[in-house]
């Protein structure tokens, strides 16, 4: 009875998984405002009704492709994880792992999307919620991975700011910053991270 | 001889003056993809023709709003400078300067700007030069201001970060980050830099 159905499903989700991609490459490639859904409905090979189907709107679609590129650089970051040394080098690797993140089309369709959404406050409605639940998501894996204690103050501030640090440095990317410099300050941040991570509570410190 | 002339330049000056100023406004406001020459005329009151008497294409005109722009920070960072403290406080205040100078319309703009260059070959052309200029004098003045000791070692890279960090501040911001974070992690920043820059050369530190 399903025969026919299953595959109608399976061609359903592949279509949308392509017109994501494609929205997602564009987005990269020309920036939001080269984007059009009949620009992304030709990189997928997608019929314009299928896309309409799918995504009225290029708000539909493009805050879409953002939430599947989320889920796609969730599976990017637990493999980094999984990869990350333990012991010495571990800071600086973490850090190279965020930092990571925050360079290629991935990031770059995000920051597409962040910046348009600053004057679009459809956009900014659909996609404000969204980046605050990945914030706090990205900001849970660093503490982790860190071993920091958000026990003894300052700490988690030092979490937050190592990630809007990898934010900006991002952005500086975008306009031809050099990898050499990023690593050199990843570099020196790891080191620094890990003496003020080891600090003793400020009241030992008096002692 | 002169009598017409003169104003006739007074006027021009001040009609360029307005047409950057009121192209600055409308790309925070309206984003890259809502500036157009036609809305920036309309907003500062020129005619079309002389808008395009003194600046042929978008390219032109908002490459030069933006220079007017780094005019403007720079004399706002000027007096900045002047109001800040000596002594404990400092370097806290430091950083809420440049912090301040990675937010408003000011910085959306030129958010807007980057984020376009990158998809925008002969914008990009325009503008990276220009912003590496910028990046190389703020640096500067950042390391002037801490009282930074460039010659030791990690110390040109910390500086480095501290303005990569206030800018990825100035990115969230856009998004509708709010003003306690990033007070929060500036206080944190300014106690774990001051130790930092305060530090002895790694040979002497295991004396």
């Amino acid at each position: 009875m399903t025969t026919t159905r299953v595959p109608q499903t399976e061609r359903t989700r592949a279509m949308r998984a392509r017109l994501l991609e494609a929205c997602v490459e564009v987005l990269a490639e020309r920036g939001w405002s080269g984007t059009s859904t009949t620009v992304v409905s030709q990189r997928a090979g997608v019929s314009r009704g299928a896309q309409l189907h799918h995504f009225p709107s290029k708000t539909d679609l493009v805050v879409a492709a953002v939430e599947h590129l989320a889920a796609v650089r969730r599976d990017e970051l637990a493999a980094a994880v999984a990869r990350l040394p333990e012991g010495e080098g571990r800071t600086r690797a973490v850090l190279g792992m965020f930092a990571d993140h925050f360079v290629g089309p991935v990031f770059a369709s995000a920051l597409e999307l962040w910046v348009a959404a600053r004057t679009d406050p459809a956009l900014l409605e659909a996609v404000a919620p969204f980046e605050r639940h990945l914030g706090r998501e990205t900001h849970r894996l660093a503490v982790e991975l860190l071993g920091a204690d958000e026990s003894r103050p300052g700490v988690r501030e030092l979490v937050q700011a190592t990630l809007d640090l990898v934010r900006g440095l991002g952005l500086a990317t975008t306009l031809g910053d050099d990898t050499a410099r990023r690593g050199r300050i990843l570099d020196q941040w790891a080191v620094t991270l890990d003496r003020e991570l080891a600090r003793p509570a400020p009241t030992e410190e008096h002692a």
